[in-house]
């Protein structure tokens, strides 16, 4: 007898009608008389539960009937269609053997619990539904990510996690040491001697790999990042985590316009293959989480992204009257709220906005000809706001140096960036994509902790 | 005109014969006369360089002949067959434009650099032959990784990377910490205040992400990890470093032998999937890093792995009449010089070793029948030993406890792992492969700081 996952079953039902076979799985639920029973199995490899129905023909009928939600069991029978039925199929088994029985305290039993109830149960969450359709999603569109940059000749390359620089300052870092905390060794001064931890110096965790990738961009030309990157900011909000993963392709020999065209392509692509590898996901979420995803998710699939420089952007919001919470005045970053009304109301799609006033960017953003905006793009994406960060790298050496002393940056901290600018440097850019926000993107979901397996937030690193 | 990348140029080479076309990249070499000139050029999407032919008739001849190595330069030429050379084509230039001059300073001159100096710019060497064509397969493979899970419907699971549990007493472990190290806050006793740290408790790097991976094996049925993993040990060798990338696959209904037949599955697509796709530069390792590489590769590929268990394999060493530095006893931790003689000397081929003493093992691994052994296996490959560890694990929760009690481990520590075994266990085995292992066994490289971008080992963190 063949052993077949469920997801086997499903996508190829017609040729195990009437088949024998062999399944496992966790018994979801159960229901029984005193001649026959139901029970809804899921095998972990597909969204769906195979329905089991048994009788007093088994010889452990009455074992069977009584056994705890989540026990493992091992199915013997025979594939059978139910064209009046919810299902297509269900199996008929003739023999039930149980792997691993379950208690009765389980806690996911069948009623529903609030998402903040199951973050406490994170090691069972994903036997839920919702759950194992936010981490199958999660699975597939990581896959996609790769698969869409490999299929182009990208160089996946993994940045260091440990970093003794500050990169850009993005956020506030996490130190990483051997030390001692209690009875940190001394320097003469009094300060800590950090010649005495494990790098010899005073070491963080990565807020992002960019000017490491960088480097790799110009040997390669086409490369991307994607690794968990970490922010020690006490923010405990539902769309900020510590320890959270990024994607950042870089690419060279490339301007402004290739980067947008590239976020488009990928985000498209990315979208495109979950709906097509996760119809029953989507379909659950679509019915319980957000009624719009579907509809959302498709339009902007097939929408050509909106282009509007900052400068247009705040105009055009200014003119709109609407009144928001932090007033619009040129050389203000954007709020969540700006960026929604942009690509909800305004644009009603996807939409770049670029050209970004310096002084709320990074150093090391290409100085546009007006001297006063950088040749930056945030990707606004109905019902979450920015959704990608990118921008044109500074190439010309002295134009760099000058930004840097600008803002008080350490050129001796930078020597090998600076250095890509001395040997053969080329345009270039690139952009960061938040893998958590695309994930609650494409499954609607409201809260980073509910996209992480084991989230780490302030105060939270269980499990 | 077409812009292209020279790997297609490469791949469908007659296509372009006689076309104009645009490229861009690198300048690698260059040599000129006064009537004309050759230029290498790597545009960093091929391993194998392009050459172009340029004249006086370029209006910028001169300046030309005269480019840096490492400037990164525009041209539109004709593709040309050129039957007599050593390469199947060239470019013949009708323009060349300069795009980002270098600086004659540049460190990657033509001449020879040991691996050691190259370490030393990290940010340049992926412009080098043997590093372009280290990290290209790095790339490759870690994307066979991703194709040959996906493919088989396993989740890919991010487990996390800060952890307040120490797992298994894998290695010894970084702190990370928000804690003003020089000025941490301390409780009445003395000791220092975790709960004003930002987890509110004391926190370190992943070790393994594997009980955390249980957890999801146990809901998805085939899931594994890809992702960075640490150790603060400070050993200075050519095979340790401090952050390096781990994959851990975790398989459910499944035992011992399922986990071998996974990883010896695993190993043969990744290796076979690297010779179709990088020949190029396996070639290069072949002739210039380890001319044994792409025999021991291909053996792999088209060997069935022997087996062997512990206590088998020591009476063979200790009837072998072989004299090792560490003398060989039933009870030992096999030495890489124990495990190479077995696989290179006595099986001449990939062997799993299986069935360890208990003590030398961790303690999740499934006690065998005899009470002594556990169901571990180790796959050893010519030319390097051990490169996968895997075990079953134990699922019956009474004996893992007693186990846990032996080794003085904290139920409460564990209690969601033991929580697993309690609500619906099964079977359930898993293994760990080194990426970089890996990827120096694909490569010949010898040094893990070889095949990391920026590696991170004792008294480094640089770039």
């Amino acid at each position: 007898m063949t052993m077949v996952t469920v997801k086997k079953l499903y996508r190829e039902d017609k040729a195990f009608y009437g088949q024998k076979v062999q399944v496992s799985g966790w018994v979801r639920t159960l229901r029984a008389s005193n001649a026959f029973g139901f029970i809804e199995l899921n095998d972990g490899t597909f969204f769906k539960n195979l329905q089991v129905v048994f009788d007093t023909k088994l010889n452990n009928f009455k074992d069977i009937s009584k056994l705890p939600i989540s026990s493992s069991i091992k199915v013997s029978g025979t594939i059978v269609e139910t064209p009046e039925a919810k299902q297509p199929f269900e199996i008929h088994a003739e023999t039930v053997e149980v792997e691993g029985l379950s208690s009765a305290d389980y806690p996911l039993q069948k009623k529903r619990h609030t998402f903040e109830y199951l973050r406490t149960i994170a090691h069972l969450r994903p036997r839920s539904n919702a759950f194992s359709a936010v981490f199958r999603v999660r699975s597939v569109a990581a896959y996609a990510i790769h698969k869409f940059f490999q299929e182009r000749d990208f160089v996946y390359t993994h940045t260091p996690i440990i970093t003794a620089s500050d990169a850009e300052g993005a956020g506030e870092m996490f130190h990483v040491t051997t030390l001692d905390i209690a009875n940190p060794p001394k320097t003469k001064e009094g300060t800590i001697d950090f010649s005495e931890d494990f790098f010899s110096k005073s070491a963080n965790l990565t807020v992002s790999g960019q000017l490491n990738a960088e480097c790799y961009a110009l040997a390669f030309r086409n490369v991307y990042t994607f690794g968990p990157t970490f922010r020690a900011e006490n923010s405990n909000t539902a769309r900020h985590a510590a320890e959270f993963w990024m994607i950042e392709p870089e690419i060279a020999f490339a301007d402004l316009k290739d980067d947008m065209a590239l976020a488009e392509d990928m985000l498209k692509y990315v979208i495109k293959y979950v709906i097509n590898e996760c119809p029953e996901e989507l379909e659950f979420f679509n019915s319980f989480i957000d009624k719009t995803l579907l509809e959302r998710l498709n339009h902007v699939v097939n929408s050509e992204f909106g282009k509007v420089t900052y400068t247009e952007a705040v105009e055009m919001l200014k003119k709109s009257g609407k009144q928001f919470d932090y007033p619009v005045e040129w050389g203000i970053d954007l709020q969540t709220e700006h960026e929604r009304y942009l690509t909800e109301e305004l644009f009603k799609k996807p939409v770049f906005v670029t050209d970004y006033p310096k002084e709320i960017k990074a150093f090391y953003m290409r100085m546009n000809e007006d001297g006063k905006t950088v040749a930056a793009m945030d990707c606004l994406v109905p019902g979450v706001g920015e959704i990608i960060g990118g921008s044109q790298r500074e190439e010309r050496l002295d134009i760099l140096e000058k930004r840097m002393e600008e803002l008080g940056l350490e050129k001796e901290d930078y020597w090998w960036y600076l250095e890509l600018r001395k040997f053969g440097g080329t345009k270039h850019a690139g952009f960061g994509l938040g893998f958590e926000r695309l994930i609650m993107y494409v499954t609607g979901m409201q809260n980073i902790r509910d996209v992480i397996p084991f989230p780490r937030t302030p105060n939270t690193a269980e499990f």
